[in-house]
């Protein structure tokens, strides 16, 4: 029997993710649909104008849009909720005993909730256990779409001991939600800004790859600074990277690492859990945007053209599909590790 | 009376923006036309496919072209010839007594070759009168499209003394010439890889600010590591640059060091000198490809989003038009200068 | 000394364009701005998001924005107003004396209101001495611009008499102003749908070609039937037209006729009166949109690839900068002819 | 157990889309890669560059490529040979015994060949007996990939009668095959020419809905005119059609016949069939290009926005995924229907 799961945000394009992604799910199956007031009381295939290259599932299509006022029978809530409300309305929702996976920034760095990404700190969704005791319910976060590339292609290594990385981001159009970015500005153009979107690049990897002492994470202390741009692309956000460790790595080392990496979701065959994990391209010219971004139907991470840094070790690029692996897609992961872990 | 000149490779894609450009010029005049052998007997009209969104001048429509074998008239010659003939016939130009101011790559390192940007080492230039000494005539080089945006966008703070420099590019398609990048390769899509071209945008920058000592060049230190990528935008260079200077330089400084600079060029009224020839812009989302690549006839460049790097010590965003000042405009601009200053 | 003008909706898409195109205009000075409230009470260049790829006059930046209910001293108002607050503003505008030419659409089928191409219907603007007594101002109005370029294309051959066209136009995005189309809606995309253009292609036509009585438009009776599509290009709208004369045309005739092609604005050197007014292409792959949308300005209509039709008699492409003959440029023309007719 | 079949012109665009569609085919299993002398002797993945975004197929990397003078073993040729060499190749495979099914214009319009689309006229495939019996092996053509969007969309309604139609094309750069379309020409602008497409488009419409009279066809006598143009989207040909029917017709009617087409693959479940043959859409901004070419795994065609013509009829648009339906996928649909009409 399929858990039943409500998609808060449902009208958005995080929320048209989680229903694409949900059909025909082994584990969840989507019984509410939750947007804003003005949503609330249609049917979905009214409310939303669907904006993906798949149909809209059939059983999606009637179903009544709830409002965040409205209680949910699913335990399990994804949220795809904007930021302006999603850090009440995600409270709310965990005093009221549900279990919030949330693809919504306001709560990553708060000290009680995991930021999680499944193959790398699976551990740190113990926590749901003191804020289940202390809320009733509880939130768990997944880290922003850029960071999620980046800390899965530089996790086959991070153990070799990371002293600081540059970072320069080519983000598709898609990670600026719907409507997001005027045609009209990134038309034959690059834009050179994200708003918060360094910060989080930078800050979030450090929690990710922190410790959970039992209480709280202890972060790590990888110096990192991004640079984020816009690109002409509708998915997938291509990464720079040029990364310095604390000792000297030969690049067989790295390669291998990349090639064999594997993590828990792997090896509890998480439905979602892409493999491999990381692809590694030996081609110089890869991973590419729009020839690469749907591997592992969208969940792996590729990495190619690795080479000798004149400053730091070594350069390379990973790519990341910013809407599945790097929103929709990783948050529906972390439930089905949390499932597999007893977590909910 | 205006100087006859030739260009050379005059159907390819540098070869049309030398067109564009010397029409109506103050200095200079198409005099001659010169392609392959393919093409050399034709009119130009016929010859060319002219891809430049301003009409074919009137005057060169019925030129013929002629062939490298053919001899030229004209003293000063415009190469915009592929690298796999430019080395040897740029040679032979020499050896004919003609000054060859080359967007060709193949002699930007020879040492008695000067590889200059106008406002940076003009002094550079001198070595024109050992070469016509030795062969006769000279080679001039002008930079890498790429190169030619960060040396100038770093020139205004390099003797605060820059350590080093990690730069990520977003380059438009026309840099790879006609028919270039194909369209199945680059629509909603990034390429991670432009061959050759990292390399150069590490050496060609301590040359250009290295010091003349009479005799040959003394390259400068700065460590410089390039990550180069393939954006669909038709024209404009995008640079990410984070860096590191020997000691502790402030935002003002260098912002105030960006807007006031100003080079030799520009103190000549040399025609084509972009008053500013650095424009540096506070809003935090410029400048962008396509709204800043024309700025000064798109022979400025422009910096901006100048922020406090994590890890070096300042980072921001540069532009450069590259098929204008990054490649005929700046060859241009030389001729300008060499004309004013007496060497040709 | 030039006539001072305001321009209405100055923020917008529309009023952008007026103002690039009015600086240092021989005729007209920009002396009020108007726009919103929100936007009234500020300096320009704090009010609008300046989105042209030519920099904001320095005359333009400080100017204090009004709101459309401040009197204005312009007698001349060129008019980008949305089209939701268009038609009572323009109106008023007119009942206090004002001339308004206007590039929204609420007026153009007006009775009394002249809809004008100034190269095919300079005649209606005799409409204006009605209005005038009538109002005390009176409203002048600008096609829709897929209109102008179908008008305009026709317009050389329209005395042989066209019995009707099947027009299909392939619409850049500047069209749909800003935001406008949100990104990831157009690219790698074409959108076979915008809202009402058919109705204004396939109506306005008929209007131009009228005859004016004395009184009102008759209007001709040319059948057109349209379909619109939008792409992802910048600007520059390309239109497929199959004709239908009413009796045997050839096409030695046509090609005569477009390329000889000019009206009273040529004629009376108005400054924004591009010569030649159609640009013929016989190369069978032109016009192209980002080749040909700036020739003459952007004022010039290209016409190519003049062939059989296997229904009707010809079939051929047509290309108008939708934004600058289209809209703001087409607009300015209108008044400039005015001013040399003596009917401001 | 599964027929093998070759693959001719096997790493040009089209060959890799019939790799693509072919992995893990329940009919066909590739047992040869036939092309050009420069690729023959090597392995596939070294002699083709993979430009497809799944993954090249493991049991394909190793297969060392044949040319074309090389003796075959598979009976069923999928060819996608460039039309230059397509000619004579196809024809010396037919006399070799071979049952060539072929994307390449050269042999559609010959007497004894057929054009097929299998919903459309699956009794032309008869015409391959007569061909064996002459031949020993025979060919069977796939239309052009925009011929066979028309023909589908127009299928439902073709038995009402169609006098005439009109039909304007907007063509994704996938058509032009690999290198294709620079780039530089077509990103931000629209191209309207592509040659000999025309003539296509209007010519094998009545060879498709012809009477094989037992000897050969009787083309229909439907009158089109097509013009076609190239725009930047990927993959995907949307089209603009205007039709007048021998008889009145209601919108209803159409609507109907649209929803409940089928034809024999859908009857004979041949596995590429796709359900619906045709999705009607009634949103009038539907279909678009990247949204509903993907519909059927790319089998199906669109049809939407249907809505009544001020000249002829009724105008619509339709859309053909161009590289599936309208090459490797429609072929192979040719021979799933061929296997179970006992023809191969």
């Amino acid at each position: 029997m399929k858990h039943k799961v409500a998609v808060l945000g449902a009208t958005g394009a995080v929320g048209q993710r989680f229903i694409q992604l949900l059909e025909n799910h082994p584990d969840f199956e989507v019984h509410e649909l939750v947007a804003s007031s003005r949503s609330a009381g249609k049917p979905y295939s009214e409310a939303a104008k669907w904006k993906l290259a798949t149909a809209l599932p059939e059983g999606i299509k009637q179903k009544i849009v709830k409002s965040t006022d409205d209680a949910l029978e699913s335990k399990i809530l994804f949220s795809g909720l904007d930021s302006d409300i999603a850090g009440t309305a995600e409270e709310a929702y965990r005093a009221k005993g549900h279990i919030v996976i949330s693809n919504s920034k306001n709560h990553r760095m708060d000290e009680d909730v995991p930021l999680v990404v499944p193959e790398i700190n699976p551990e740190h969704l113990d926590m749901v256990i003191a804020q289940k005791k202390k809320y009733g319910g509880a939130i768990v976060t997944n880290p922003n779409c850029s960071t999620i590339g980046l800390v899965l292609g530089i996790a086959p290594v991070f153990n070799l001991g990371i002293d600081m990385m540059i970072v320069s981001t080519m983000q598709a159009i898609s990670g600026a939600g719907y409507p997001g970015i005027p045609s009209f500005d990134v038309l034959d153009n690059v834009i050179p800004h994200i708003g918060g979107e360094e910060d989080k690049i930078e800050d979030e990897p450090n929690k990710i790859f922190g410790k959970f002492d039992g209480k709280g994470i202890v972060p790590a202390p990888t110096r990192i600074s991004a640079m984020v741009h816009r690109v002409p692309a509708i998915d997938g956000h291509l990464e720079a990277v040029s990364i310095k460790f604390k000792k000297s790595v030969t690049r067989d080392e790295i390669v291998s690492l990349m090639k064999n990496y594997e993590g828990e979701p792997q090896k509890l065959n998480c439905p979602s859990a892409p493999k491999p994990a990381i692809q590694y391209f030996e081609a110089v010219d890869r991973p590419q945007t729009r020839l690469d971004r749907d591997l592992g139907k969208g969940m792996t991470v590729s990495v190619g053209n690795l080479r000798p840094c004149n400053i730091f070790d070594w350069k390379f690029n990973l790519l990341v599909h910013n809407t599945v692996r790097g929103a929709a897609g990783g948050t529906i992961l972390i439930a089905e590790l949390m499932l597999r872990k007893g977590l909910i």
